[in-house]
């Protein structure tokens, strides 16, 4: 790489520029601009250990072209830009360590076009998940990616975010076919047209999705859709191993089962879950499993599904078609993170992930098992088990200092067990600050001074979100 | 953008830093480096109009190592290095119009492993598609990605190919999970691990695929497979209209029925093949389809089309469950290229494609034929319609200037129709030479901007494929 994209740093906070930056910004959008401490801390992170550190100023555009107001008064001031949906994200996405404005996309919450022949939809970037769904159903239509969390259109683009349909239906990075993306000059750019194939150019779609807004800020999105599928069926599975599940998951990957959904819950988690969602499941490790079709082709899937379960030791597979039962299953899978921190009430609850090769996902899974014991922590764990992407949820007892340091040396642990196995530190939550740690080892010197030089030729000032996803050596 | 990424042409030609890069890498690989004429011409363009222009030398690296040294060779004597894999793109992708070294992967043809439970294989960038396929066939595995040409991996990711079974598999985009890439400092990187879905940094993967050897040069792949399906059925149904035969097409994707591949051929190139393959379709527009599943599944996919085609006053529907029949099928439209050829013996066939949303496609392929009737051009259509995504072959008198003429307005025409629909210049081809001219009009200034800095951030000498992909202004 040229010199000039050696290690480079946040620029340093410079109050009067800030001071500046945020006049000129209050001159043009009034009080859409707000600077009070409590909005300010509602932008900084708060789900999770990270501290909380709030931007300077919050301020709430209406349209790209106000967006493009916002980018070039902070590039004139040198002045952060930090992109804001849901505030869902896990790893400090969205705080201010070198200060700067939180751009909050509260009112860019359109859903401005939905071709239903073309099954693609256009939304602005503060839409979320659950609103968009909501506005498809009567169409006959959905958008598949499921992070849980009612996360924003433009949050989840920016953290290549994925969650429960993944395993069927791919992550952001294989659902959206288009942006329009502020530059840090202040150019508002499309990054492809709607046509649902292209090979012409550079793919700057990809290289904005998983950016975590350090290239730009996403101003529109065009997603593909789905057809609501005639059946759906679903249905939960004991096994007596983590290991069992596993390769029944395997199995079923391999044998072409065009499964919908298949969740590992580990037996902590299902005992969690039976409280929390008034289950009576076996606490046992247990997969969670949904098929998409026609009626015939979900009896067929799930019939198959159940024979590899017999095959690993697990059943009885209880099925449920019924849309309630059906709805109390994954209401429950949805809510394991909080059933998670009622395992210790007054622990702070701490959710990681990694992903690694579905060929090593029994021993990961196991082997973090062995740690979770090793270090005397509670800590249940849920996995997208199809993609060999799992969570763990720590709970954790922030007072106690010496299990804070235990649950960051397991972390440590995860992550490298994780590479070891030619897996990634984050299969879906991303990088942010709590992750930044772990890019060198995972990409290599070579690629992340890569990534440093697309960096620092999009965004030269280093405005856009700064002290996230790179590390500056 | 920064002042730096204004226009930057190639480096001129200079006679003495080739000279000097030849005489280094035949010291280096003795008679792995030729610069014999016949050989450096193969290593041209061939296969369209555009002319052949041939690279200095031609060497062919074993490793990675020597792919690296290659590099280090050519960009201590700014000389370019234009990636070649089987020579089988269209758009003049592996010319060297700036001269330069052709670095050849022939020898670099090993599969270095295939990852059964993971469902993915690491291969060197000279591996064929057959290759892969009959190497995978005893494990139950595929590689989906058909571009008709038994094109290298390294090209296919190069150009992000796709093919006919894009509509169900996606495109190389889709199933290409990490590469080996040489950066023009020489550096050898891994874009990603071997997780099947990552959250961790900026997409490397995503940047370096469809980048034609511009922003580095591929040594290694790991792509994703596909089990076999237990089942493939396929069949032809004519259509009384393109529009009908496209109408049908959408409510077939709508549906959810997955098909496996859906391909438009027009009037002409139905008599085409039946000229060329000795078939007796009624010579009419026909969709070729294909569905993999189970017995069952297959059975309610191709009986639910039958009826959609059917409403669209298809049919009827010619169901092929033998392997010799669908093998007849497909090689016919395979062959589809070489039967358009017969159409007008002697004359020079060129293949252009674009990519609509599905929604605009019959108005792309009805306006187009008019075009065809206008310009009195002999030119059978074929199209990847589940995509939106269609061929033209046009059959060329070479040595009537005036029907040259024509045809490029014919082109023009093409291209700026499919962007009207915010469609693409192209949906597989790739940019090359051929289609540079279209790039500003697709992408706007800001975007080509945007990917002439990420350029000139990982390529400042500019010796990767120069004067491809990227308009210099």
């Amino acid at each position: 790489m040229p010199a000039s994209n050696a290690a480079k740093a946040a620029p340093a906070r410079d109050e009067k520029a800030i001071e500046a930056a945020i006049r000129a910004l209050a001159a043009a959008f009034g009080n859409r601009l707000v600077t009070s401490q409590a909005v300010r801390e509602q932008h900084g992170n708060f789900l999770t250990w990270i501290p909380n550190q709030p931007p300077d100023a919050v301020v709430f555009p209406q349209d790209a072209a106000e967006v493009q107001q916002i980018v070039r008064i902070c590039a004139e001031h040198r002045v952060p830009v930090i992109p804001f949906g849901a505030g869902s994200s896990l790893e400090g996405q969205i705080n201010a360590p070198h200060g700067g404005v939180s751009v909050d996309f509260r009112d860019m919450n359109k859903i401005l076009a939905v071709h239903a022949e073309d099954l693609d939809c256009v939304v602005q970037p503060g839409v979320t998940r659950k609103m968009l769904n909501e506005h498809l159903r009567d169409q006959g239509l959905f958008f598949p990616i499921d992070p849980g969390a009612d996360a924003s259109m433009g949050g989840m683009a920016s953290t290549r975010a994925s969650g429960t349909n993944a395993v069927r239906y791919g992550t952001m990075k294989d659902n959206v076919l288009s942006m329009k993306v502020v530059l840090a000059n202040g150019e508002l750019i499309s990054t492809a047209r709607r046509a649902k194939k292209s090979s012409s150019g550079l793919n700057l779609t990809q290289l904005m999705i998983g950016a975590e807004g350090t290239l730009g800020v996403i101003t529109e999105l065009t997603l593909k859709l789905q057809g609501i599928p005639e059946m759906i069926g679903a249905g939960v599975c004991p096994f007596p191993s983590v290991e069992a599940a596993c390769n029944a998951t395997i199995i079923t990957i391999q044998s072409g089962i065009p499964v919908a959904r298949i969740e590992l819950l580990d037996a902590l988690q299902v005992k969690a879950c039976n409280a929390y969602s008034k289950l009576t499941l076996p606490e046992t490790p247990m997969l969670f499993v949904e098929f998409h079709g026609t009626e015939a082709s979900v009896a067929e899937q799930s019939q198959r599904f159940g024979e590899i379960a017999v095959d690993f030791g697990g059943g009885p597979f209880d099925w449920a078609t019924k849309a309630e039962d059906r709805t109390r299953l994954w209401q429950a899978r949805h809510d394991a993170y909080w059933a998670g921190t009622q395992l210790r009430p007054g622990s702070k609850a701490l959710a990681t992930d990694v992903c690694v090769p579905i060929s090593r996902l029994a021993e990961c899974v196991t082997e973090t098992q062995g740690d979770i014991a090793e270090f005397g922590l509670v800590a249940p764990i849920v996995g997208h088990v199809g993609d060999g992407n799992f969570h763990v949820s720590l709970m954790l007892d922030m007072d106690d200092p010496d299990e804070v340091k235990r649950a960051k040396t397991f972390l440590d642990r995860l992550a490298a067990r994780a590479l070891e196995m030619d897996g990634t530190c984050t299969g879906e939550h991303g990088v942010g600050q709590g992750k930044i740690k772990y890019l060198n080892a995972e990409h290599g010197l070579g690629a992340v001074a890569a990534m440093r030089a697309v960096k620092q030729a999009l965004d030269p000032l280093g405005i856009l979100n700064p002290g996230k996803m790179l590390p500056t050596v």
